[in-house]
């Protein structure tokens, strides 16, 4: 299937392309189902997991379905009190040596097993349409919200405990790179088919930072996924000033966002596939400069294998739908020149 | 004097060193000014410019004294309703070609003459004990100031004015980049004895957005400065996917923040000077990990000329101010070894 041989840098007829949230609040089917279910609870029922997951499957030609989930779901399970209102918030944050050794290590059959129920049942829904991405956060985006207690513009929590407390800081992130591990391990067994692990505010750190107090924990993650016999996509954001170390930490898609042009970083990232990076804010306006920056990164994969297309972030929720169905056109309608 | 030798990459006795924002919010004697004035009013009255300007000259050992103004001063003579609640607010945000052509061009020696004044008498207080450095907002940054109407977490406004409005988008850069010239040039005439040019969100853009949009106008304000004899400081953040294009702009000497290694940032700038690049959350922080960071950093500056010690964007309120004083220590006592 053309997305994963794209991550296996194989050629493909044609460009593959998902987008990051393309089940999302952007999509009027999705916002009505929000209506009656809040995000626990779609993500917590296969069935409805499953059915916001199709969404856009149904009704853009993608090239690859991605669960509905949240990153956030496996800290429930560790005893994070986790409720969203409307952005996560963690009621009871991790400080200190003795928060960190309150949290429990668990099964992900046992405390995710939902999860599994989803990918197993959208496996069959998709029926070999286009193949199933699974997911999950990278250690230290998990490790930043549990910190923090919930989103941050700065992290300065997360870099103080890091900082000042490495041994529970070290203590944290085994125990959090094994459960990102085991879980994602879970979903390969239910049938997903590639994984992303999601670095999102990876780009708030240091070099320094990154690869003294996380690169050794998300390798472990990525390392410990190469028996699965999927791709395995590593996603950060704000990595333009240190691609190398993020891509060394393993993953054989590198995912990049739009702070950086395709073609400098593919050759930063050497020898692995690459995803993105169009700036999602282009999807919130006119047709014209959309379609220019489109082009603009197709033309800088230079029709090489092992490209593929997708936003550099998440869609926005104030994305129009045909905007996102143009894209997916533009995309499959380009040649190499 | 040292600073000014670093910014021409000749060898000094010690490594440089300054903060942005040194003179601001950390200090009790600024929060002391701050309940009897607002910034409008400590930055237009010269003599309180001047004593906000000399607070921290006179608490540490800092090689460079920096204007107390604001980057948005510009604005109001321009035409543009500006006020602080506590952040910046435009009550009449630019978002059409007539707008645009609403704003005024103007004198600086009569719109913003009282930083002229402001300049001269720090000089003349400072009398020779540091250099001082003025400083303007590039011309991005002040335009999407304009066009947000504030702050923005994603610049969305003024992305999609930038693709719908090219025109109008050109005509208000060539505008804000005349005025930036004039102003910088105003006040070395006035005394300042270095410049530099605050671009802080630059890193929100595409490469080629940069390229496109912002690179032609940041260009004009920093080659106009060549022949008035001071150097220039270009600085950015979030600039690690394309610091080769942000210092091909221009500037004698190019600011980054700590998203990058200053050793591996330095190499893709080329022959300038380098500026930063201390993560300022550690300034919140314990010695040990502030201290160990300190090292990292002046150690990645090799001993090098052209290298000046500083935070990779401002000092943050809550900031200790013992442990800026610390940091000036730790950076005069070190030798490359």
């Amino acid at each position: 299937m053309r997305f994963l041989d794209a991550c296996r840098r194989k050629r493909t007829d044609r460009v593959p392309v998902w987008f990051m949230r393309q089940a999302g609040r952007y999509m009027p089917e999705y916002r009505k189902l929000r209506q009656k279910w809040s995000i626990l609870q779609l993500a917590k029922t296969p069935e409805l997991a499953c059915e916001v997951t199709l969404q856009p499957i149904d009704a853009f030609p993608v090239d690859a379905a991605i669960l509905f989930a949240d990153i956030l779901l496996p800290l429930e399970p560790m005893g994070a009190k986790l409720r969203f209102a409307p952005g996560p918030v963690i009621d009871n944050p991790v400080r200190a040596a003795k928060d960190v050794a309150r949290l429990r290590d668990f099964d992900p059959d046992e405390g995710l097993g939902y999860v599994a129920e989803s990918v197993r049942l959208i496996r069959r829904e998709l029926d070999g349409k286009v193949p199933l991405i699974g997911f999950a956060g990278a250690p230290f985006t998990l490790c930043s919200y549990l910190i923090e207690g919930g989103p941050s513009d700065d992290f300065r929590t997360t870099k103080a405990f890091m900082a000042e407390q490495p041994q529970a800081w070290d203590k944290l992130m085994r125990l959090v790179r094994q459960i990102t591990a085991d879980y994602l391990w879970m979903q390969v067994r239910a049938g997903a088919q590639a994984l992303q692990l999601f670095d999102s505010w990876i780009g708030a750190l240091t070099p320094e930072q990154y690869r003294r107090h996380v690169q050794p924990h998300s390798r472990f993650v990525l390392e410990s996924l190469r028996g699965s016999g999927v791709p395995v996509i590593s996603f950060g954001t704000g990595t333009g000033g240190f691609l190398e170390d993020f891509a060394s930490a393993g993953g054989d898609v590198i995912g990049v966002d739009w702070r950086v042009d395709l073609d400098a970083a593919w050759k930063r990232i050497g020898r692995k596939a690459i995803q993105g990076n169009l700036d999602p804010i282009l999807l919130l306006g006119d047709r014209k400069p959309l379609k220019e920056a489109v082009a603009d990164v197709l033309r800088r994969s230079g029709g090489k294998p092992g490209y593929v297309f997708n936003l550099g972030h998440g869609i926005l929720p104030p994305t129009p739908v045909d905007n996102v169905k143009a894209v997916v056109d533009w995309v499959h309608a380009w040649r190499p020149s």
